[in-house]
């Protein structure tokens, strides 16, 4: 990392980040830049995907200057091995996304059952409307419905049924596509153990074939796990509405007990929340001298309880160890998934407990307080408890807080989005048929220390809407735009003079935040709606999305369901493909033609916004608008 | 690879191997071996497990040397790492097992619903026997039993059912042992699944509770997804029996239409041996001037149609490209796993046709014909005529067939082995407490170019009979040891005192065949069963395992069950674990305290046979047997 004047040169555009990675060179503690400088060169083999250990007769590596090795020891080329590893990418960030949507599918029939005394059906309207769609009787009583309910889903991830409820929501020339081309999702599991199959040694061995099941195991995540975590999670959760709240290092209080929520389910999240509105807990926190307990959000288990309950947001991935540097966090509580393993370390060098929270996530020098769906609601109250306590060890003299908050309005569900725009999506579509709102593009997706923090995606977003197009955004996304002070209603004055009266009139900002990673779903459905109420297929919409700093393995599987769903999607980061031209020219080419939409990856983010006005100003042209091509 | 006269310095320790790798100097054909030189020296931190491109802030590697990163870009360690790496190798190994589990139980529906014309039902007393373990009504019809049990075993591959019903063969005291763990398995697809979860960047970060659920997945796998094959497979296909017939490269025939069957799943190639039977496919290879067709097997395809009808054995993995290069191959036909790309282009020297039969496995320079329950009987004829057709296409000057067969007896089920017993297995743990046997060993694996070929098995399994330890084998071991002559009925000279008049009095070999590498399931289950009857747990019983020339990521999965199910198993191959401290002496000690087993690597077969007749040894002592220690 260089600190140079230009913004590309530093780690981050905002001042709070800037100003803790100062305090963690003072202190001395290590920082994932630090890593990330130690790491250099990256081994080129493996950036490039030409290395494979996908048995012991290897380790291989293939030549890619074309002068040693063209072959693993099995005979596999660079395409097989690249889309071999590319499909093992997205396996693995369906399956994340997917487990968790298990998590939350337990939990709603512990709930149904009785056996899950801290979570309750919240959002009876939106169970009634799921239950709808997967055929349950509409005049059962809400514990049954949500049985039945959860039972159907869970029969999604296993291998009887045929295809994917929720994939119903698309126009049927999609799913046609996807029947034509053997990609349509069927058990959501089963689509992730078929790749992790079809990648072994020997199985399949033709590039094309494994990206194209790797696609259909990404559409098993999209409309499958993640949109099951979504629709679940807001049955028991509540439904998010527009809801003002604040964002960046500054929302953290000096004065009270502060509690860091970090991850990605809300299961804990939620009972955390609940914990510290107990009475008792308040009095003990004054009497320790704190004026309250303050949540505060990190990353996706942030955007869920922002979402719903205007928890403020302390930061997206790049944060989670500059949150423990400001000496004022007496707990982080994480559940899982972008919990980097040196938060442990750093909380080590402050009085911060560490509280993990699931059997499947453990880590280096932390608590370990299992919630289930049965104790959730005491082991809320025994975490929010020891935080409390850990009060009394703080050192004040290390608090450092660097940064007022910024004001921000989240919330943007489906419905909140429908709702705002009187029911139906028909305002929304005729202001994209007049022009006055040129299209939408989804900018998602994570940091990652290779980029500037948060430079693509502001730059991508103040571009979008300066030209007129809606951005709606999830995850750590979200979390940069709203520091950049596009998610207050003041943020329309950033937009072209179209979508700037559009957003005036119905009091919204120009950058709708739709939620966490997983509520990448809620775009999807959006778009699916847009799509039947045009009557046309997804590829044909004035949309695209962008994931300009991603890192997971799930971004990768949100971008190959994205684009497998028909829209178009740029990356900022380069995937490690380049080792092979097939794959490579599939995914920047080829796949137009299979699925009508394509990658593009574009590291400059003013480039990459050029890009997505393109696609959106085209789109516009395919369906006979104005378009400013 | 070097040609010293030492055969550990050769690349087989049998006159077939060798002949052909002579013969593709000779054409200038390249195989495995050259591929596998070409490799070196092979990339040391892939090797030793300390690589991670788990997400794309890296690739990251540690230094193993501890001057460089001992942390990835994320923090995480090398324990950490090594972990993660080893989980995901197990995951991918059940998930092909258990992938292919799940491809008998759709045929087994489709036959219960009268979809599949080439399949049936033949072995109705064993659909009662497993149905009954599921709770199956006794006293439906077959087609109705048949149905049910399919769905029943559906279930276990998804979310909603408790534990896998086949664990149930398992003494008490060990599924309580998993309990108190918490690594009983629960659904198939699902730990695979978790698997995947848990090492996305952020979740598992914790070496011990990474790898303690990666035995669960590989639970699921042998008491799952492997064992459901074996046993519908004997369903469909009848349960193997004592069997007469042949191994090595002489069993292709200079005057026949060849045709190998490669792969590992017998619904393909229980079709190829159906129209190999057709007269009048039959009669037009006469008309091409052949004496008629010969089926031969290779790999574990090829031991799944052994066990069940006798037909002979061409070779293991090693083998694959050498049997294209006796020019006497008109075609070979592969369903999946451990097929080497490379033989697309070894056969296109030839005039051998590589059919691929599934849509999860497509290979260069192959015809795709694709088999479904419904179509495969007719599939079946379409590449038996292929392969008839293009006999006259060989060119006969060609032809290499380097040696002649050796006979050998294969078939051994637990059934058949009860049988050979008179029902019980009473008999044999008379004679094991008699210390006529000793105990048994299960080697078992695959063949890998870094080990000179069958050297690891035939040195084993040698030292093993002689000590008077019954050796039980599947996969490429058993096509080793059934090469060195040790499964003829002579091979009982080759055995100690007391397992040779056993051998003489039940006229059978000192080394039986269980089948396959799903088969290794019979093992464990014989191994249940011997435990039940003597009332201990399994990690009690004078037993153990091998995998002397391990390759593939399944053989990693089939191992941590064994380990996991109470079974001592010495690899032969040393897993890419040495990175981590934590990890190699976990799996090398700390695991004996947590399930009663480990693992051991010992390269040197001689040593390894040492470990193996200690333990044995120890176990009878720890029995109050006899005991030679």
């Amino acid at each position: 990392m260089a600190d140079h004047t230009d913004p590309k040169q530093q780690c981050s555009v905002h001042p709070d980040t800037l100003a803790m990675v100062q305090r963690a060179r003072q202190e001395g503690i290590e920082t994932v830049w630090d890593r990330a400088q130690a790491q250099e060169p990256q081994c080129g083999f493996c950036s490039l995907g030409l290395s494979c250990r996908n048995c012991v007769m290897g380790p291989c590596r293939l030549d890619p200057f074309g002068e040693g090795p063209q072959q693993g020891i099995c005979g596999a080329d660079a395409d097989i091995i690249v889309a071999r590893n590319l499909a093992r990418m997205i396996a693995a960030g369906a399956a994340s996304h997917s487990d968790h949507g298990r998590d939350l599918v337990e939990t709603l029939l512990a709930v149904a059952e009785g056996l899950a005394p801290g979570y309750q059906l919240t959002d009876l309207a939106k169970l009634d409307r799921i239950a709808a769609e997967f055929g349950i009787a509409a005049d059962l009583p809400p514990q049954a419905k949500a049985k039945e309910l959860a039972l159907a889903m869970m029969a999604e991830f296993g291998i009887h049924k045929g295809h994917l409820t929720f994939a119903k929501r698309l126009p049927a020339a999609r799913l046609d596509l996807w029947q034509k081309l053997n990609i349509a999702p069927r058990g959501i599991d089963r689509e992730v153990v078929e790749t992790m199959h079809r990648t072994h040694m020997g199985v399949d061995n033709d590039a094309v074939n494994i990206l194209l099941h790797a696609l259909r195991t990404a559409l098993s995540d999209g409309w499958g796990g993640s949109m099951i975590a979504t629709e679940v999670s807001d049955i028991l959760f509540g439904t998010p509405q527009p809801v003002a709240s604040q964002v960046n290092l500054g929302v953290l209080k000096k004065d009270q007990v502060n509690i860091v929520l970090h991850g990605h389910n809300p299961l804990v999240s939620e009972m955390i929340y609940r914990a510290s509105h107990d009475p008792a807990l308040i009095d003990r926190a004054k009497a320790l001298g704190a004026g309250g307990i303050n949540l505060v959000g990190l990353c996706c288990t942030g955007n869920e309880v922002l979402m719903r309950k205007g928890i403020p947001m302390a930061g997206n991935h790049l944060l989670q160890e500059l949150v423990i540097l400001t000496g004022a966090a007496e707990a982080m509580v994480v559940d899982y998934q972008c919990i980097m393993p040196s938060v442990g370390q750093v909380a080590a060098c402050y009085h911060t407990h560490l509280i993990t929270t699931s059997p499947k996530a453990k880590f280096p020098l932390a608590q370990h307080h299992e919630f289930t769906p049965e104790n959730a609601l005491e082991k809320g109250r025994e975490v929010v408890r020891l935080a409390v306590e850990n009060f009394a060890r703080r050192r004040p003299e290390r608090v450092f807080i660097p940064v007022e908050p910024v004001q921000q309005v989240s919330g943007f569900s489906v419905e909140a989005i429908l709702g705002a725009l009187g029911g139906t999506p028909t305002p929304l579509l005729d202001a994209i048929k007049a022009g006055q709102i040129r299209g939408a593009v989804g900018v998602v997706g994570c940091n990652n220390p290779k980029i500037c923090q948060d430079l693509g995606h502001t730059t991508i977003t103040r571009t979008l809407i300066a030209s007129d197009i809606l951005v709606l955004d999830t995850g750590c996304t979200a979390v940069a735009n709203a520091k950049a002070g596009f998610k207050d209603l003041s943020g329309a004055a950033l937009a072209g003079p179209g979508l700037q009266a559009i957003c005036e009139a119905l009091k919204i900002p120009p950058v709708l935040h739709m939620g966490s990673c997983v509520d990448n779903t809620r775009i999807i459905a959006l778009a699916a709606a847009l799509a039947n109420a045009l009557g046309v297929d997804v590829d044909k919409l004035p949309i695209a999305a962008a994931a300009p700093e991603w890192y997971s393995e799930k971004a990768a599987a949100i971008a190959a369901y994205a684009v497998a769903s028909g829209i178009y999607t740029v990356l900022g980061v380069t995937p490690p493909v380049l080792g092979s031209k097939t794959v490579t020219d599939l995914l920047l080419t080829g796949l137009e033609g299979v699925v009508g939409a394509k990658f593009a990856v574009e590291p400059d983010p003013e480039k990459a916004a050029a890009l997505l006005i393109r696609q959106v100003e085209s789109k516009r042209r395919g369906l006979g608008l104005d378009s400013r091509l």
